[in-house]
């Protein structure tokens, strides 16, 4: 089956059921319902079902899902049944922060940190080493890397995603705060934090 | 009028226009269309002069925009005509970077740091200085405080929201892992680094 089509907003709802599930497996659940799985998370029962609908039959008419059952199947479109390399781009304190974040235990590896200051360079991270972003190219043709943590200055991030793009990476995690310009083929997901504090003070406001 | 029946769709493209207006207006841009800016921002022009019209009118058929008076008017409608004292709650690495951001140049003072670890407590970071949470209902009685940065483990996150709606605060910035449950008056804006993380790896395997 194709998941083509699949719109963003059911695709940004899938690490949010992966959350509850896993919670709710941790917590002993065996059995839920779209009906219950709409008053813990807030979406409507038909979104809910309509959501697992475009991944497949999960559950039986009127018996619900087995939690386990769902868990993993969601896990699996999310792509959670393997491992994923990183690198991180820019070692300033957000880029410090990712490398401390903990991703190890959910299934993403830090390879390797990259900075073009000449006191973060040879220096490690939480046990990873900062290396010159003029060596960026060679490490990318001798290191298979999935995803690139670009937390770079705004005016080095297209500069830097060009790079990545003609070294063959595929997919960026960009928490620089612009948008990156990059061909179809090529993943871009943003954390565009002032944009995010931007949409909280509009609420405040309203 | 009231901005009430706005969607949350619109709402969170008003940065985006924030971000590239402020861009032409740097590069001494006097002028721009709905045309211009939807191949600058990938929007359709419908769609960004529908945008525009929720909240009143900006342009004049035929003549597009004046940059500037735009800009002032999107600043305004996002809230940023004023500043926002926030603080942040858990000095771990992602509140430390937070702490470094650079929020004050775009209008948000960073009036103190909260943690209940005895190490962080007293020390300094950006020059902001580290409290017991402890003390944080009493340091809220006494300060105007607009935004609160949580920034602590997922297991804190609902006890500390709930202390925070009682001593009144209105919104908070959550980069907890997790979704805390407010009363309706409460303005949460969530950035859920993990779901992103997952959102790109869906896409990659797409």
């Amino acid at each position: 089956m194709s998941n083509k089509d699949i719109s963003m907003a059911v695709i940004r709802r899938l690490p949010k059921y992966h959350r509850y599930l896993r919670e709710m497996l941790e917590t002993g659940v065996m059995r839920t319902s779209s009906k219950e799985l709409s008053n813990i998370l807030g979406f409507s029962s038909s979104q809910i079902r309509q959501d697992f609908n475009n991944f497949g039959e999960f559950g039986q008419q009127g018996y619900g899902y087995k939690v386990e059952d769902l868990y993993n199947e969601i896990k699996k479109i999310i792509g959670l049944t393997k491992r994923y390399n990183m690198i991180i781009i820019g070692a300033g304190n957000l880029g410090s922060a990712l490398a401390n974040y903990g991703f190890y235990d959910i299934g993403f590896n830090v390879k390797a940190i990259f900075d073009n200051s000449k006191e973060k360079i040879g220096k490690e991270i939480n046990g990873i080493k900062v290396n010159d972003t003029n060596v960026l190219e060679t490490y990318l043709i001798n290191n298979d890397i999935d995803i690139v943590i670009l937390s770079v200055p705004s005016k080095a991030a297209q500069n830097i995603a060009d790079r990545l793009m003609i070294s063959g990476i595929k997919s960026i995690w960009n928490f620089s705060s612009v948008d990156i310009v990059v061909p179809d083929d090529m993943v871009i997901e943003n954390v565009h934090l002032i944009d995010s504090l931007m949409t909280l003070t509009y609420l405040i406001n309203k």
